[in-house]
């Protein structure tokens, strides 16, 4: 049995592997470019998920299972792997620690203007006048109240935050004080001193955030997107930055990713750009892999307890 | 009754002492300078405790009490006061949701790389690649378990990390996972990942910090210093910082402030400096007010349950 990897896990979780399945044929490659060869005989794939198409899995005869080492599963061909009766598993949940923590760097970041502290350290200037302030107090709204989003609300309460949290059916969440749904949530946007982001990218999230959310938020409001960037539309976000519906945008997902250097979003002001690395730890991986140990176990025993199956049909 | 700011606390929280104290005349300067001559019949003096001297106390022959609006008491003449028997109290305690918040702003930071990021954006250019790590899992040291470090210490739990404490006789502290002294932390330095030092300016914290301490921690290790910056010899934080004892120092408090623009400081690529504002918030008034008001209140009515009384002896 053959199972390839379309990028290189790194030596020592490969030797882990090796040493727990015997039986079985590993092989990692760089990228899908050279592990096409191998594909062909492949039974499972593991990949972080944006590189497979239609084209590419369609032909495999062997092709079972594919273990995304991702969240986001959006650029999947899933009605492909749907026909084909392929299952998909992916490594959500172990993104929430260093999410929550990036969510909370940028809300310090942002109180206590440390930006503005380093341009003035550049030139040598002690200038103790600027806008700080506490986070304690201040009120967080969380639209995605899963895994992740319930890691910031857990958080956010230790800093002694107000919650409002947003899902879909507006049913209570831990640590949230309020809940809303995505109909109701304008409402509450006006008691929001940060809005973080932190949907995937399904059929029902493109284009989520409208000229009326912004509108209807605070002057001094900071949004967050660790989500997807299709969420809004770049041209929808511009103008709530410049027009001052809101302070200030810190961003880490975009719709095109890398975003190009042309892109308007690298030169505004009060936009703050770190390229999709908020889930990024040095964890990560070894996380990641503990989920494709446990449901590697699972198929080889004929078992059913996978770990993190999706639904092709919903998309998550 | 005549009381003196060596301040201006703003017209909103002067017009609130006029309401709840009308028998008080307050008055309110900008700085000690213009103040002097109304301080000849000052009974109280209000001052964030960097200006007042021998030669200005001395002479005052109806002085009896100095609030100081600010926690640290280094620059106050307190010989000179405890020789004429003015009592002294301070802002202490109203420091730690600030400081914490801002000592979780540096570490968070620098675990995700923000400053590299910030460069990157300036040049448009999307490389992920970067030392991104999660501070859940990691070991902080707190050296000072006040009001302070114990909210650091709160903190610290609720994101997963390992709390090291040290005070003067090693007691238990809550959120403390393991305490030490003065003189055994060097043994337990090699365990930190991040040291905050919460040290206050006396004779026993001046050049607290040796190269014997630096030399025990990681080379990855980051020291942040909110408490005062006497607590290190400039050069020998330098000297562990360009040997690559430590990683990176953020300072906030100095020796010498204003940090003079000729400072070494300010362009060593791994210190970051802010220009003594951690404990700066929107809120920091209105606490200080409080004890205050508390405090007058108490003076008046010549009750015992002042908040904050300063040991004149021991300096804290």
């Amino acid at each position: 049995m053959k199972i390839v990897f379309t990028f290189q896990p790194g030596k020592t979780l490969l030797a882990d592997l090796n040493t727990n399945f015997p039986g079985i044929d590993f092989l990692a490659f760089r990228g899908i470019e050279t592990a096409q060869e191998a594909l062909g005989d492949a039974e499972v794939i593991a990949t972080y998920g944006e590189d497979l198409t239609e084209e590419i899995v369609m032909p495999l005869p062997r092709l079972k299972w594919v273990m995304v080492f991702s969240a986001g599963i959006e650029k999947m061909p899933l009605d492909a792997l749907r026909k084909k009766g392929v299952f998909v598993t992916n490594a959500r949940g172990i993104h929430k620690i260093p999410m929550a923590e990036y969510t909370f760097g940028c809300l310090l970041r942002h109180a206590k203007s440390f930006d503005l502290f380093r341009i003035r350290q550049e030139k040598h200037e002690w200038v103790p006048d600027a806008p700080l302030s506490e986070i304690s107090g201040r009120c967080i709204m969380i639209v995605g109240m899963g895994a992740i989003g319930s890691e910031i609300a857990r958080l956010a309460k230790a800093f002694g935050m107000k919650v409002i949290g947003v899902n879909t059916n507006g049913r209570k969440t831990e640590n949230a004080d309020e809940m809303y749904t995505p109909d109701t949530m304008v409402s509450a946007l006006n008691e929001a001193d940060y809005v973080v982001s932190v949907l995937p990218s399904t059929k029902t999230t493109r284009h989520f955030y409208t000229k009326t959310h912004f509108e209807a938020m605070k002057p001094s409001a900071v949004w967050i997107n660790i989500g997807r960037g299709d969420a809004v539309e770049p041209q929808v976000l511009i103008d709530a930055l410049q027009s001052g519906k809101i302070a200030h945008a810190y961003l880490d997902v975009f719709d095109e990713e890398p975003l190009p250097p042309e892109h308007l979003f690298w030169k505004i002001e009060n936009i703050t750009i770190t390229p999709h690395i908020s889930s990024h730890s040095e964890h990560y991986l070894p996380r990641a892999m503990e989920i494709f140990r446990h449901n590697l176990h699972t198929y080889l025993t004929k078992g059913r307890d996978y770990i993190n199956t999706v639904d092709l049909e919903k998309g998550y």
